[in-house]
């Protein structure tokens, strides 16, 4: 077992792909924690716009949030009807590209591509956020701990979907028992207080309403609070991943997700107004998150609170791992239909596909290092993928049912799909100059970049698929050239593998150093005589002239003038090369057999080849 | 013509080398500007040893500086002799090696190698360095001026010796003709003035005397003052640079430069007598070189001056150019035996060394980057090189007298080897903390490399050299080995090739994807019922299960499997390509051919041969 064994795993053969399959306590570690945590940071973001309220501001997140709870269950009932129309994972993209066309399909796959990048880019850079918040000292570190935590679940998800499952378990499960305790204590209070209880540790005091509540601000509120709707389109994505009965299993997981998740967005929008809780500016100093308010305010400043707040931390670190889970699975899909590089199709050694990983990876690293690991510079570009997304699924659903005919569900999807594009609507508006641009520019080069590769790759298949048997006509032994430098050992393996090939044989020497005569005399003696007396066809010896003591160009362009003079043949240059024992050997030969490999591939035709005999010392 | 002809030059065939070669008039700016550079800090750094006995030093320059001559003059007769005796390039190099062994021979190059890179380095650095003590706002950009002055030095030098030569004419004349007319007019004025005459501009003062003379401070002054010395061999190196009758033209050259830098030296010498100049402290805020104090004194401050100086800064950033002509030459000696990789025997496109001229430029540029492009950090590694290699050289003509029995050149040189082999002690004693012991390491390294590289050629060459006529025994077809993925036209191409080469083919699929019927039922269909309706024998075909999914590593050990039981026969694995338009098509293909080919030379022996056939979409 090698290190390297025994960091990734040891490999998985195929058969063992049912082994590898989850259930609902894995699943929702896997599928859950991008939109369990995401109940971290959208009341926030709501609120946060509601602060010029004031104190009135508290009263109105109560009704948008029961809208948001509302759009989530309509989004939801529209997924469990994925789940059960595409049993092989039916993401945005699936639903898309079959019920709306494969335009309306490349969106969906270019959107849900950047969400999900972003998405593990701001999952971890708000984990190392609010940890930075909570230990100052550690703030010129930002973008190192970014790194770590990505380099980190990026080792883990290698070792395979069910490693990760059980990786994650304690941290997913500590938040969801922490926040569930938290709410149903702080419930328990008010209603015992008759609906006014005492907190604890009193929330910072609300400011004194400063502007009037208007439709716009009530759009962009409700438009921020539906960041916590993100990540719920995972589960029907990742679909295949459930073990048997696979469809219940994903349905079962999806189901606690959202009703979890609608418990902690009801919760936190009714303990808020009932303590008093309002968001304060992120970039004041007295700044405190709702959740950091909410428990201290039900709980107190106790060891519970520092529990509960670590794993909100590691919650939002680990909702990364969602991305992880489901943009290899998107890849493929995409890939599958030739939009994307074949490689996403191929399933590495634990039974993932890895090269989806490692673009995943290679792409966040790449947005963590270019914002610097700062989360508030990455949210305005997130969002957008995910709400596009959603509305060209919920559109795909709607075309699915009419064409099925069930009119009832058609208009479930029907009703999403308008509250999901409005939605994204408004945060395009209000998102624009902030970031969102760049993601409305990346969407159109990504779906013209996979239009340029599926063009490509019909092309290929056009030219290299055969519909007919082999062609056994036209088996003319080739004519082979076999470039000479000097008699040695090394070119008597050549010339004697070339008389095994072929009868018409030209040994080419370039005369870059006045060697010409001295070339003749051995190729007579050596090579000329023994044949003929035996009475095997003599090899051809070809001189050419180098007076500028070049001696690859002049060869190429003797194999291309000899491929033009034999339009009847095929041409193959047989290229000895040296191969060292030790690499620090190499300088001390020339390397003009790669270079000439590379010269006759690069300028040649498909009538010549290259025939590699290597001479090891 | 190309961008590149236009800067390089066009090629030269080997026909125009006689045309190529030069006369004194060239010679002396190719060959001479190192040693007469030296004149400009050569007496300086005896001088600045003198500091410390005040006007006292003074009077001491010109009896050392009379020995040193005195040297340069057994030398100079030492190195004429060499020139009749070496016709084609008598180095210290040669010169220890047929004369005193291979040993002393790889002491000398390691040591002259060294020299010439640290001559570029230094030339290169002094003339940027007086350059930034003129114009002081330049000094933040010393290492960016060394490089760029490098740069040119390359360019000019790769477009041949010859154009070489022209560009340096005027630069090396202006030197020497205005360092020569301040030395006529200082020694007229103080033969006019009876010895004492009145500077124009009187030098800075001399401290008063502070310490005694020493014999070791002695031998240490003379040692500094041989620094004038480097650069003498050059000529004696690059005698087949020179135009017929070549011994003369080389032998005229070198008494030209050594005549013309004892006038130099000596007239320094005694103008700083007679006009009471001495060195300045170099850290000193008052700093002013001797050269500067003297022609100031004998000029005047005037436009003359301010040519005079350019002109010496200059010819010391050409003299590095020395170096560029020598130290090809001496590699490609060195290669010649063996000791260095062959590729330094290769004459370019303009009839240079080039990989001599890159390995200069490269390790000069290194140097200039670790030491910062700073003179004096890189003095103490220098001139041990060159006492070194002047040392072997003269003792190696004291051999080659001996053994022709000419005592009179016998003991000239033998006083020649005596005093540089001293001079090279004080050197090293008296330079060793400040960094000579780099060259003191480097130089042993560089012997234990070249005798490694000289045991790896005859190694090679005892193996591949072949002293027989071709054997024609054993003809037998290869066994070929077709990996195939599916059933393509790619995959057609190459097993009708597979066929024109031999009758025992097997096509070998590996079942990572279980698509192990289908291919079965396609074969049966498309390849072997044609071939056995037209009675060929039909390839035989393999299926390696593969349960990890891994495509290479079984088919790699299937095939030294395969070369294992066959004994007999060579093995030829024929490897389909598709070879994309555009490079940025290549991530859309997998480079499973490439790793392939790698694999299998890497991994394979000498009966496995590799065939590339290119598939051009």
């Amino acid at each position: 077992m090698t290190l390297f064994d025994l960091v990734i795993g040891k490999p998985l053969p195929t058969t063992e792909e049912r082994a590898e399959h989850i259930g609902p306590i894995s699943g929702i570690p896997v599928f859950g924690l991008d939109a369990l945590s995401s109940a971290a940071y959208g009341p926030e973001a709501a609120l946060t716009l509601l602060i010029p309220l004031g104190f009135a501001g508290i009263e109105q997140i109560v009704p948008i949030t029961l809208a948001i709870i509302g759009l989530l269950a309509i989004v939801f009932f529209s997924y469990r009807q994925t789940i059960d129309a595409y049993p092989n994972g039916g993401g945005s993209y699936t639903v898309a590209s079959e019920n709306l066309g494969e335009q309306a399909g490349l969106l969906a796959a270019a959107a849900l591509m950047i969400d999900y990048i972003l998405n593990a880019a701001v999952g971890i850079a708000a984990g190392v956020g609010a940890l930075v918040s909570a230990i100052p000292r550690l703030q010129p570190h930002t973008l190192g701990l970014c790194l770590a935590i990505l380099l980190i679940l990026t080792l883990i998800n290698m070792r395979g979907i069910k490693d990760a499952g059980s990786a994650f378990l304690i941290p997913t499960y500590l938040f969801v028992g922490t926040l569930l305790l938290v709410i149903i204590v702080g419930a328990v209070r008010a209603i015992a207080a008759g609906g006014h209880p005492t907190p604890i540790v009193a929330p910072p005091r609300l400011p004194a309403s400063a502007s009037m509540l208007t439709l716009w601000l009530l759009a962009k509120v409700f438009a921020s609070g539906c960041t916590a709707m993100t990540g719920v389109e995972a589960v029907s994505n990742g679909v295949t991943a459930f073990r048997e009965p696979t469809q219940k299993n994903a349905k079962r997981t999806l189901t606690i997700i959202i009703v979890l998740l609608m418990i902690f967005l009801a919760g936190i929008a009714l303990l808020c107004r009932a303590y008093g809780i309002g968001a304060t500016d992120p970039t004041g100093s007295g700044y405190q998150s709702i959740l950091s308010q909410l428990v201290s305010a039900v709980m107190g400043r106790g060891w519970f609170y520092y529990v509960t707040i670590a794993s909100i931390l590691a919650a939002l670190a680990l909702s990364a791992n969602t991305s992880f889970a489901d943009f290899p699975r998107l890849t493929r899909a995409v890939a599958q239909r030739d939009c994307l590089p074949h490689v996403f199709k191929i399933r590495g050694r634990r039974l993932l596909y890895s090269y989806g990983i490692s673009a995943l990876v290679g792409s966040t690293a790449l947005l963590l290092i270019v914002f610097g690991g700062v989360t508030d510079r990455l949210i305005p570009l997130y969002a957008i993928g995910a709400f596009l997304a959603f509305t060209l699924s919920q559109a795909g659903m709607v075309m699915h049912w009419k064409r099925k005919g069930a009119r009832r569900h058609m208009i479930i999807n029907g009703v999403g799909a308008v509250a999901t594009g409005i939605t994204l609507l408004v945060v395009l508006v209000a998102k624009f100059t902030e970031g969102a641009w760049i993601t409305a520019i990346l969407v159109p080069a990504l779906i013209l970049s996979m239009r340029a590769i599926k063009r490509h790759y019909d092309r290929v298949t056009c030219e290299v698929n055969i519909d007919r048997p082999l062609s056994i006509e036209n088996l003319a032994e080739p004519l082979v050239i076999v470039p000479l430098d000097r008699w040695s050992r090394i070119t008597e393996k050549g010339l004697r593998f070339a008389m095994k090939l072929s009868d018409h044989i030209q040994a080419v020497h370039v005369d870059a150093e006045d060697s010409c005569e001295e070339i003749k005399q051995i190729w007579q003696r050596d090579v000329a005589v023994p044949l003929t007396r035996s009475g095997t066809p003599v090899p051809e010896l070809v001189i050419l002239p180098s007076p500028c003591r070049y001696v690859l160009p002049p060869l190429v362009d003797y194999v291309l003038k000899v491929e033009h003079d034999h339009p009847e043949c095929q041409i193959a240059v047989l290229i000895p090369e040296l191969m060292v024992k030790h690499w620090w050997q190499t300088p001390l030969h020339n390397q003009r057999a790669q270079l000439l490999k590379l010269l006759l591939l690069w300028r040649g035709n498909r009538r010549i080849i290259v025939i590699n005999i290597p001479w090891y010392l």
